[in-house]
């Protein structure tokens, strides 16, 4: 049987699922009696509920974090959808799917993957072909990257996200580079996959998308940095200056200095790069922005960092008229 | 005999041959005689010099803004090269071909102006389509338009470098209309074309380029939608919503309000026309600053509005070990 | 008998009115059995409420936006009143006073509209004068003008605010015009009535103030600058520089880019109606904001946005001894 | 008995004990009958409250801002603490210990002040050591100087606060004032102790810690400046230069315009109370927020006004191998 | 014989006149003679010269700052004017009329004087009323307070400016006052008679305008607030309450923290004070900058500080067909 | 015989010395005859000078960059020193002492690093302890610590400035470690000697103080951790979370993201260092600033950086009236 995902829910219906459970708190009702209030998740959002029965077993059984199979009965409260939980047991992580709790990429990860090395396996600079042999050859390394998220919610924020946003970004730096004379495509191509490495090590994606101690320390750019210095260590005569200007393409990726960039982009590359990254983050952003919006009209409701409405209504072009 | 452009001047060599007299002021020396000080220009760049004799004479012949016939000696003064002038006489615009004086897209206007009128043509949103028949027509919009620099100092500030960059934004919008599903392609490309159509008459650009009054007190974004307004009349039925969609890709161009778009960038498309146009314009005016810095070294100069030395040395891929 | 508002309600009573449904949320109590919350408001404010008893019978009678009749009991819930509602019907709209339900100026409209026309007929400008005949000529213009609030939250956000706000400047202007020798008093009234015209497009204010579609897309300066380029085809050969001089007048009210204005007031006329602009709608806001604080003591609560509490205690001139 | 703080409660005991009743809201249950939303504090925070029954005899007798004795049992309601009422009795103010009801310093006042006192007497400038003559010989101002707080949330939040906060200062300022040569170590001193003095008025501190009119009206500074210029007119024959120096230290203290001072520093001897205040502040205030964090893990929660969270676990040197 | 000033001299006239010897600088011929270049300046402004002859007897007898009498030849070099000096003796300040070398303004000091007593004599508040009577009574502060300049550079910038500014705004206030209700006029004009008084110590004005010591170290506001203080206590029983609202103008009189006012208005008449005088002193700024500039066109050179050329061109209403 | 030095010339004498030729640059007489305008410079300044005489012989022997031999006289030339050159002669490097060109710490650089190594050897943690043995082992670094700039520009910019820098912050770092309990000397510390070692590469300093190719590229920051990575690797079983702490120590010392600083400080350590470090730049800044001042009076020249005027007048602690 299929899981049925905390977006498929309905106000009046039963459920009879495993969810994971986000957060868990005792209170009194007036009577005394103690009653729970949980969150429960998937990868398709989260619900709150509330425990009325069976309140100290239940709190014995189950912690935090934990996979939990759940009997209940949906309702309403305050506009959002409450689960009135009549039972709930922890189930073990190896029972279950954990590619059901965690968002992930809908493209396939081995074609993804098999397009970037497709694309470094036609670098005409024999350091740099050799740079990502050494990448590719590292098994650790390459099941994180392909795993890793892009971001913790603003963009790509979903396992897989990294590989897509990078794809993407490839893709279009072949288009540019093709495009403007005097840009070396390979320079620009290995700073578009080696941008955001360290996110492989920034972020955490186990259970959930979070910061890691290391990330919150030094950043996803200073961990990519020390990321690729390893690997250039593998590229015998890895010549020093054109090392220098594939770190700066790590260094300057955000563009200026109230981004995160120690430095600004100072080569023709590292500013293609920066505008690339920025492009393909806001569209996925604003994308997924719109498409997880379930309001009707024309219009998404505020978005708060970036200001503004966002236009969601029909184009002429839809049309027959247009 | 072709010209002797202002560039190709050296310490130590005569010159016979006509420029724009940009400056023109009188000074004494010590002993009571008056001399001259005059800026010569062309489309290469301009020159300092003085005229020690026959002051009075020359004086009465020559205003600001004149092409000079001038006779003169080249030498140096204080590192830069100085013109010590002989003789200037007057020469009627007439008999000067204007081009040599403004400087000017070095491609080809025609095949530049066919290409974008290729891509209109394949347009299948019919009401667009239409409203570019409408501009096609109109000659004196035409020939405005492939005329116009795209700004007075800080991209294809030249002559015909509106049409330019347009014409690169265009081919690059069908790249990433192409790239990324959900994108009117027409309407991007409309937004593309139609963006600076107010350059045509915020700037003047006969002698020199700089900002006509309209320009200064109303900003290109605004004209321009004036202009589209009245072509939008020409066209039966056009849509509204498409007109406001269209308009808005104009309003919202330069992305902030910060820059001077009275909102910000709303619908996919006109996200997509603000990358495109702000990656477009930072790669030529890096090219342009790297091509005309004539020092030695890996780095420019200090760029004071970008705040960075640009890096212009070699890449590996350059070298044969690379 | 009159109608009994929002504002006046207190815990307690017992109501029988007529009010707008602007929120409908259905709910579940633990035994299972639905409830509503529901949002009702009118002119003077808005209250929560709570529907026990009948609850599918009155979602199945009424939708959010109808007019409803309601009988309730007042009371209070966590500090706030609450409505609990004891029956609700759905009322035809022609059947209400549609101002009842959106706050108004309290001042006469006609008499408002009377006096900036005695102003533009005082006019000395022939071209002026002429260009306002045109608009108090245009019945539809007219009827929105003198009904259009002048923002949704900020000043003047009320049925007829723009007419109010923009009187309230023309007579300051005449006072200021007075005041500094050189100033043109017709261009700087024109630019005062005009300057905000755009707002009847870019709200809408039948049952609620919001933006509209246009609104988002353009913004007001961008509406105002269209709807005056086709008033300004009306009045015959209407003076090239005048006419771009009053546009600049549109264009830069707001004072800065960061404000939303492409180009920054750079006539005296200009710098004038920006500063009367800014202090009518603050003195507004700040009083419209102390008028509403119902908290005792010296001081309003913190005004997020002007980033301050605004002192509404005594002044020295109100007392005996001051 | 010792009392029973906020800071001590526990789900599921009873509690018999004094609180200031921060607030109290009637509300209305279902079946319309009253009852009472309260808030009650002391120096160790604040707890939310219910009153079920005989809510009327009750609100006759207990307003906000009594101190009230109440019997209650502890529960948890949504994941806080609820405290539910079964009595309340109103108790006079001079029954309470008030420091029960304020957070204070844990530091000996009275050896603080004679500190600072012992700092000033080693003053070599006679007309500073004179004017810490007349500043200490205050009474009034020394029983407020003691017993302010330094500020109503950011850092010393507590009685007692200033004073700490200014030792804290002027020990670190005899350090620096020794390391760098060239400072005048008097004046340094001089301006420590004086630069938040206006604190004193600026804030209120009987029953809680809030702004007072004149604070608000003309911030700590101004008052500051106030209080030392009433000061000096005692000290004779005080030099008027040495009177500018002192006042600017106290006016640049903020460091910035942008924070409040009128002037940035411009003496080394401003620049470095700047400094000092600076890294005092900021020390005590992550060590208080870090302290008051109840969360496990190496992260406190995000700081908003600072934009991080801060970490909080161990570091090597804590453990045997470091 | 009435003065030639500095905006008189035109190349190749001589001249015979007293100017301040602003700069004065010894540089050497290559023959190894000694020549100085010098600076001479009046209320009109500055022109450079040099002295080829006599230089060790001049240098000998005139000092930078002195009143030199001067012999002179009026030339152009480099597009400037310049005075090639035949002869220049050393003049008793006590021979010269002071007001000839700094700009004044061009109204009746006693008249405007006499119209803002006129309209504090009308104020209906005693107390602000006697604190007026104590201000005008004190010749000293009359003194200074009509011949203080009301800035160094950017607004009525000479001497007398300061009464001027603060008429015109008082004249201004009445007005406003007038139109808004609930307006306190007596508090607003005491704000503004008082807002700059600071002004008087903060700029030194006897030869040119530039800081003091006092004003560099504590700003026109701290200094005001310090003779506010003073008056306040020569009337007797002035409440307290009004006393801090109308320090509370001076105090924040500039707006925001980041123009240098420590608290922002939060009064009506604060907010009212700080748009008239922005008001007043942006247009007064924008007025002597487009009479100053002498070149011809539609448009001031580029204002750096306010970031836009001025429009100086005609308006349609100067002309027949307006 | 000893050097005279830049600063030392003085109008009127000869002089027969060694000097940095910084630029040369060859111009014309009207005559026809070419001269040469050079820039000599030491490690006190530089100085323009001229060159009449046997122009090509000189020009063929001498390159900018070339230590050369100068016979001159000094005059003066528009208020500034020019010297007049009889003749040039290139000086091999060997000949000179290089010390001589760049300005160098006036303390002892010996006892200044032998300070550091016993502040480090008195470490209790193990491995930070082991981590220094391996810098201080490390002699090429050493050699380049002891002798890099702090910065080309701002502060410590002479030859030995780094170390001075870090020995003044570690001296002040073991005071404020005193000071605040719960502070880890020795990571704080190790912090403070490692946050700038990127500048050894970051800048280039033998003829000259300039940014390197890789410093524009990289920063100081990332180099230093790229330094500080390579030393970890040295020591064995260098604690991970340790090595993270001590990296953030780098990472976050310019405070925030805007100053080129990825991450802000998130330890108590870090922001202390963040503090320190701007404290110590800020008060060397500024005494160097006005130390070099020539001027008299009071107050420095306007500081653009710091956008205001130091005073450097007295305090009257100078005084014996104090």
């Amino acid at each position: 049987m299929t899981k049925r995902f905390v977006s498929e829910l309905v106000a009046g219906s039963a459920i009879d699922e495993v969810f994971l459970l986000a957060q868990r708190n005792m209170a009194h009702k007036k009577d005394g009696n103690p009653f729970l209030n949980v969150t429960l998740s998937d990868r398709t959002g989260q619900v709150k509920g509330v425990v009325w029965d069976q309140v100290e077993r239940i709190v014995a059984a189950v912690a935090e974090g934990d996979f939990v199979h759940v009997r209940a009965q949906v309702s309403e409260y305050r506009g959002s959808l409450q689960v009135v939980v009549k039972d709930m047991v922890r189930v073990p992580p190896e029972q279950v799917d954990v590619d059901d709790f965690l968002e992930a990429t809908t493209r396939d990860v081995g074609k993804m993957l098999a397009r970037l090395k497709e694309m470094t396996g036609r670098m005409k600079t024999p350091c740099l072909k050799a740079l990502f042999d050494a990448f590719w050859a590292d098994d650790a390394f390459v099941a994180a990257y392909v795993r890793a998220p892009a971001a913790k919610l603003m963009h790509h924020a979903y396992i897989g996200g990294l590989l897509e946003h990078t794809l993407s970004m490839a893709v279009l730096s072949e288009m540019i580079a093709g495009h403007y004379s005097g840009v070396d495509r390979d320079l620009l191509l290995a700073g578009v996959i080696l941008h955001d490495v360290g996110k492989t090590r920034e972020l955490e994606y186990t259970r959930s998308i979070d910061y890691s101690d290391e990330g919150r320390l030094l950043s996803h750019i200073i961990i990519g940095l020390s990321m690729l210095d390893e690997k250039l260590k593998q590229v015998p005569d890895f010549p020093e200056l054109q090392a220098q200007l594939l770190k700066h393409m790590i260094v300057s990726h955000h563009g200026t200095r109230a981004f995160g960039s120690p430095e600004p982009p100072k080569t023709i590359e590292a500013v293609l790069l920066n505008f690339i990254d920025e492009m393909d983050s806001r569209v996925n952003s604003i994308r997924e922005y719109v498409a997880k919006d379930p309001s009707d009209g024309s219009w998404t409701p505020y978005h708060r960092l970036l200001e503004r409405h966002f236009y969601k209504g029909p184009r002429v072009s839809d049309s027959p008229e247009g």
